[in-house]
């Protein structure tokens, strides 16, 4: 189980590695939320978002006997990448298995930054029992998107860099938004703010139809998503949260706050406008949350992260198109 | 004169206040320029762009009894929002002289940012009769957009920045192309460089058809651009360089770099896909000089300023869909 020390471990080995994020802001932003809004620019990370942060975690505490066999991952989009680029910053192969109709630009980009990629069939193949038999030919190590003790350490990096600049800024108690998929974010901030700055709150951020992290925590059980698909806000949807973020996530945060997918494309329109950054959908659902579920969130300061910025082209001017 | 004293003095008074901006990086652009690429996000800095250093600068040297009168400025756009700022913060009124066709959403950010927006007929009134006749009724300060010591001293900050930051990774030679208008931001650059980083070099990098510094550079003597008009990139197009700022980029900077519209439009898109960040056209120049005049640039990395990201949609809209 993840604690504070292996987060300000993980700290030391992302050290020159990770990108330190600033904590941004905007009046404009500030007079649409009641609030001061702060933001967390995850999207300036390596690859584009936070996943770089656990990925790099995870392979650099591995055994470097077994870590030098390589490293295996399944993943269609930013955990991909954050793999692809902390193997290959370790000099060791990475092999991701990924949909064959996964969009080609993140197909390219993962290969682009070291990995090998392997595709196979949604309809007609085991991904699970691919992996399984790559992996075991080639001594790879496998690394989850979320349910690793080291993957979530990483990711609490997020929360150790928050709560020093929410200090620096006089910011005592505010509620810090996560967008929540399986949790490794939600928990690792969580822990975090529980150790550095204990007046802060995180608390999940969902789309409407996959708020299984806001239904779990309300009920005290992991819950479900009902239906399968993906959606709009396909980089932070998983099925149920992770068997270990849960139990941090109930023992620690807030309440969940679930947005709608257009409450999204118009935080990724005002995040262009105002804050001159580029948000993927799930990346912008807690920016969402921070400006219109006022009345949910409590005190006079927010702090929000923007998770990613890998979105594709088309789907930025939809929400340009519609928002601006 | 601006000197590195004035500079120093300027990143005292702006601590705290103005955004201290990372160099970001991206391995893809690093393999389409064919050496390491390091950029330098102004348009990550309040108001969206570098202006609000120049801006803060100059009012926070004011004496304070001339400074309560307030200050005026004419700006359709980077500059009006970064004297609107600063003058707010320091509970100073501000007055912006503005074109009345300018872009209703600049007149409305400006006015949102505290300022009292006067509009003028470009074509029936006379801009300077309207300035100077509010300046002398109220005791207003002028702050110019580049021509003033303290605002090339609070553009410099930059330099400082950028020094620091290439010493870290270990850049002892590289040329820092800065998107030029009046030269503000170059001349500021180059004089941090000459003291703190000696083996860097300022370039101005402008867009065809007004490349009156990389022309004035050439000749050793300034000269305008031939049209009147401004273009895609707006923002940082000037008659001609500046009376202070001249001398200085002749004493120490290296040769212009010009590039076409389409080539800042594609640097823009490269900046969403690769960096996450949102440029505006003339915020963009450096970057598409960067990657796009390879051969006219020495060494293994290059830094670049993305000077600004105050882009309407539309504009950055067809960016995209003419470059991704």
């Amino acid at each position: 189980m993840t604690d504070i020390t292996m987060i300000r471990a993980a700290s030391v080995r992302l050290s020159g590695h990770a990108r330190r994020t600033p904590l941004l802001s905007s009046p404009f932003l500030d007079e649409i939320a009641g609030r001061r809004v702060f933001i967390k620019p995850e999207c300036l990370q390596h690859t584009g978002s936070f996943k770089y942060r656990g990925a790099r975690s995870a392979i650099s505490a591995l055994d470097p006997d077994l870590r030098a066999h390589g490293v295996i991952a399944y993943s269609s989009g930013n955990h991909a990448q954050g793999v692809a680029l902390a193997a290959s910053e370790f000099g060791v192969p990475s092999v991701i298995i990924m949909p064959a109709d996964a969009p080609r630009m993140k197909i390219d980009n993962t290969r682009a930054l070291g990995a090998e990629v392997v595709l196979y069939d949604r309809a007609g193949e085991d991904r699970d029992a691919i992996g399984a038999r790559i992996g075991t030919e080639r001594r790879l190590t496998l690394i989850k998107p979320y349910d690793d003790p080291q993957v979530i350490a990483g990711q609490g990096t997020t929360g150790l860099e928050i709560a020093e600049d929410a200090a620096a800024l006089g910011i005592e108690t505010a509620d810090v938004l996560a967008c929540c998929g399986g949790g490794g974010l939600t928990s690792g901030i969580a822990l975090a703010l529980e150790a550095d700055a204990p007046g802060l709150r995180a608390r999940p951020c969902e789309p409407e139809g996959f708020d299984d992290a806001a239904r779990s925590l309300s009920e005290g059980r992991i819950l479900r998503n009902a239906q399968t698909a993906t959606g709009l806000c396909d980089a932070i949807v998983t099925p149920q949260p992770g068997e270990i973020t849960f139990p941090i996530m109930h023992r620690l945060c807030g309440p969940g706050l679930v947005v709608s997918d257009d409450e999204a494309l118009h935080a990724m329109a005002l995040a262009f406008s105002r804050l001159k950054l580029v948000a993927e959908p799930g990346g912008a659902v807690a920016l969402a949350a921070a400006l219109f579920r006022p009345d949910e969130i409590e005190g006079d300061a927010v702090i929000c992260t923007i998770s990613g910025g890998n979105v594709d082209a088309d789907v930025f001017q939809t929400a340009l198109g519609r928002f601006t």
